[in-house]
């Protein structure tokens, strides 16, 4: 399969390092070779999570989804409460996943292209018990970023028992993220954004109080998604030891280690800053030059990895681009579907520069009727 | 990664062309090139189910056991009768999973090597209503070879209304199975067995039947696994529409692609005749030449994808086979956990002469102590 320039919001341009791991033979998951990959892979986990020993990261075969699973899961008995902020299509969707659990959801919807006012999370946390407040760090159908570091920080003046959930599908990688020092219980995340590795792995990461509430459960909710059964799974191949429950994707546990691998050379806040670099440049271009309307309603709002634009003509400008060999995406937020594009700007599309491939797709888009 | 030669039952050698097909750009999951290509792949497993039309595949990001949330949470309601014939750790654990969803398990549980008469299952089909029956076509801990039409035949005749699972993780590829004729009506596996595919995908197939229940279905058990989420998004890619519920493994799929077509250019029963004589060849020589045991009983009841032997030292005979560069499994099913060894002899292994990975096996064995 060849692509052109894929700049969609995931999957993204992979490297070739990343492209050759994933490209290897079969190996036995058992095996000491693949025991000791694995327990890297977890490791730089950690570290891009910016999770310390307490914590446990957990790689399973699966898509950014099967986190929600795991959190409704695992994290909640039915009958919970749960606020979840809407930031967009995808936080709605984790709604649903939860209340396919039992929960109870109670939803904080932001204005479409904006954000709850942290006023409003305060005041509702305040009124009522919640045993989990559920986040999604950057909502991929909006582009729009949420500020989960202040969210957490009222979370924790308010109702400290709460469980603080993010969904970092889109943003770990591309986004200041500090599950440890901000408090995060449980963060999950995917392989195919700005973790610059192909589709099919869930990843993410469990902290302590979090771990604790899962071993403790009383009864299962699942169990391909199960925490119980993945923990000491995952424990064991950090202490060099092979273990089963399902089997890993070998291969693509291999691209992962390569892919956190490169994003860890670069330097995590470096790389955060050049994500943060080439979505402002693409966002100013688009806004001053093209005199175009982002769908996040301000910068401090906007997400780092990908750009939503409101375009006259979304379907044409797509097709035209494809005419040059860049694959951007088009709007799946209900309210606005047909009135805007999408563009990915994570990983090698984002960092590398000799690419160039934003500066490509920004030179294709000015010359269209936007 | 390199492995040597990989002869565990699963994850075992791919092809040239399949690990080319893995290691490509990522694509865009809703590109016509993805959507033909995810469309011709469906299409290739109903003819590897040997299904037809109104059955429905579907290819889902996960492993085998995600087949198993998705039998226990979409085809019975919690509080539903089932029964589960055991022949293995794997059947077993597929009941643990259906007990996760609430489901009143009653398990048949064969002798060691052997399998559940058919009587037994006769009888106790007949004495109470069950809604769903559980056959695992072979159970890879022990490598047991259930007879699936016999029992789907008995079923048929005592209790239509059951509806008919088979695990065929270890069996799809390898083993005779015609999802039609036999009347099932969901049948699970997954990529790294005899499809000749790196693990990371959950490959199944539900009948017309079986659709209808999960349609009909008023609550809903799992988010992820659903069969309600997923089987709009696999008939929308048939229909050359692209659909999303969660990203699918764009590599993987283009290499399910490849290895299932090479399973079907070979002819399905010329692959599947080509295991039996790769199997039957090496179970002889362990009998006859070297006077082992096999755990499986007798003939009739011996899977073809791999052979499970008493050896007086399993983890010498692993060790001697590693440094000789072939990777052998050792036991895992619970009462003779450290008295046997398994091989897996799938896919190109047991049908690529040319590699003569099974007659190298045999030799290395052959040299020891056994």
């Amino acid at each position: 399969m060849a692509s052109g320039i894929l700049l969609i919001p995931g999957p993204i341009v992979i490297s070739e390092n990343v492209q050759k791991a994933l490209g290897t033979p079969s190996v036995s998951h058992t095996s000491p070779e693949f025991v000791d990959l694995f327990a890297s892979t977890l490791q730089k986990t950690r570290q891009l999570f910016q999770a310390g020993e307490s914590a446990q990261p957990l790689i399973v075969a699966g898509s950014g989804t099967l986190g929600w699973d795991m959190a409704a899961s695992n994290l909640i008995e039915p009958g919970a409460k749960v606020l979840v902020l809407s930031t967009g299509f995808f936080s709605d969707s984790f709604a649903e996943c939860l209340q396919t659990y039992g929960a109870h959801v109670d939803k904080l919807t932001a204005p479409l292209g904006g954000v709850v006012p942290l006023s409003d999370i305060r005041k509702t946390l305040g009124g009522q018990k919640y045993e989990m407040i559920v986040i999604t760090h950057v909502d991929t159908s909006t582009a729009v970023l949420s500020d989960v570091k202040s969210i957490s920080e009222v979370v924790k003046n308010v109702s400290p028992d709460t469980l603080i959930t993010v969904d970092g599908v889109c943003s770990i990688g591309c986004e200041e993220f500090a599950f440890d020092a901000w408090g995060i219980d449980y963060a999950l995340s995917a392989s195919q954004k700005a973790i610059g590795c192909p589709p099919g792995l869930s990843i993410s990461v469990l902290s302590s109080r979090a771990i604790e509430v899962a071993l403790n459960r009383k009864s299962q909710s699942s169990f391909f998604a199960s925490f119980k059964k993945w923990i000491p799974i995952m424990q064991n191949y950090e202490q060099s030891k092979a273990a089963y429950f399902a089997t890993p994707a070998v291969q693509l546990v291999n691209a992962l280690n390569v892919s956190i691998g490169e994003i860890l050379e670069q330097g995590l806040e470096a790389r955060i800053a050049k994500h943060h670099a080439t979505s402002d440049w693409f966002k100013n271009k688009l806004r001053t030059e093209k005199g175009l309307k982002l769908v996040s309603s301000n910068q401090r709002v906007s997400a780092h990895g990908l750009t939503a634009v409101y375009v006259k003509k979304p379907a044409e400008a797509i097709s035209a681009l494809k005419k040059k060999g860049i694959i951007i995406a088009g709007g799946i937020h209900k309210d606005i579907k047909g009135e805007y594009i999408r563009v990915g700007h994570m990983g090698e599309s984002a960092c590398n520069d000799s690419l160039c491939h934003i500066q490509l797709c920004y030179e294709a888009l000015s010359e269209l009727e936007l």
